[in-house]
């Protein structure tokens, strides 16, 4: 039998979702449960990862087991054995071709910046920039960015000619009061790819990165010298389509 | 030198706002900046206390010392000396006169209730009720304690006539999505007196109490039999006023 299930967990306390030895991962914690449900060990494979103290909305994976329960009962089941950080919203019976990472069509990250005064309550949940920032010109940049580019400039690792292209559908901002809610939704993310983009936002939006930089480093595919990756705690993995 | 300071902090980590040797709590973590800032100790008076795992947005309270320095610098001093869960919003030199807990015209409390999806990201900060509740017949309850009455039906320890009186100045709630905002302003709050109305509310919401219960309640200043308080992650003391 083949599970989908769809999850949501907040990443504070966890070392990324990918299972790790000596660690508590999402993953760690899913396995764990699976496998004292079903009694056999169980594989969790989701549509990737997320860094330590990324938070997910919507996360989704599958996994396989000779356990044979509705629905209903294996999501019961599972919430009733992880703990209170990570949440099974819901669990479907899928076909044995669907695989949660390669039939990815679309994914969405949201990133949360406070730029009012910093806030202790939610520290943890929205990155507290407690500055003013040029939207508009955010909202520029991440136009020059829309669409099927090499985001090599917006990654970690060796250059590896065509690897590195994915397309970005949209890359919206939402000004909600005080909070900036940037929507990025693609074919697919490369790692930090969310976090460096935000990192040039920060720099754009405090006019210290033109936008001909912009176009410059994307085309240079190199961001070294101009800008860093922007913290987790503000990134949330918003939704997966396929 | 007499010192005013407004501050908000995640309670989620503290055991209350009061003092106490063996735990972790707001005061503590003030004095002991202070008292290193200061160099002598440094007593903090609140305008009142909050449980454990209750959050302030907007708490006060005053501290007297003989440093003299600015306003500005007393708060960034306190600030570098605090945990990340704890904010100095505003500091103010006031008059001898002052007091942060005897002055105190009115206070806001605000009650977080999330009505709809269990939400594993703010499971600390907003109280997972995660079911429907008929808000129109809760405001109606809250109508019938808005206004002065004695609230002992609303808080714990003995009956001591005259001393459980409060006025209520409103009692609203604020719908947002599945959220639920409760809004209560009144010029003083018993102990647990927020979370019984809550707990009341709850009840209400779900038609295991009627509006004549409630009245019945309040007049007999007995509740035991009725409902219990309402869990503290969901509670934000959100303004003081003098």
């Amino acid at each position: 039998m083949k599970y989908k299930i769809i999850f949501s967990y907040d990443g504070s306390h966890y070392k990324g979702y990918q299972i790790q030895e000596e660690h508590e991962t999402v993953q760690g914690k899913l396995q764990h449960a699976l496998t004292a449900i079903c009694k056999e060990e169980v594989k969790v494979h989701a549509s990737g990862r997320t860094d330590a103290g990324v938070h997910a909305k919507h996360q989704v994976a599958h996994f396989e087991t000779s356990l044979d329960i509705s629905r209903v009962d294996m999501k019961n089941a599972i919430n009733a054995m992880l703990p209170k950080d990570i949440f099974i919203r819901d669990c479907k019976r899928v076909s044995e071709r669907f695989h949660a990472r390669y039939d990815v069509i679309s994914k969405k990250y949201q990133y949360m910046i406070n730029t009012g005064e910093y806030n202790p309550i939610l520290k943890d949940y929205i990155y507290q920039y407690n500055k003013e920032l040029d939207v508009e010109l955010m909202q520029q940049a991440l136009d020059i960015l829309t669409g099927t580019h090499d985001f090599t400039a917006f990654t970690v690792g060796e250059l590896k000619d065509g690897d590195n292209v994915r397309k970005l559908f949209s890359a919206t901002i939402d000004v909600k009061g005080d909070l900036l809610v940037i929507n990025l939704v693609g074919n697919g993310f490369l790692r930090y790819m969310v976090r460096y983009i935000v990192g040039m936002l920060l720099k754009v939006g405090t006019h210290k990165l033109s936008l001909e930089q912009v176009q410059m480093i994307l085309d240079a595919r190199d961001r070294e010298l101009y800008f860093g990756s922007a913290e987790a705690c503000g990134l949330y993995l918003a939704d997966v389509r396929y």
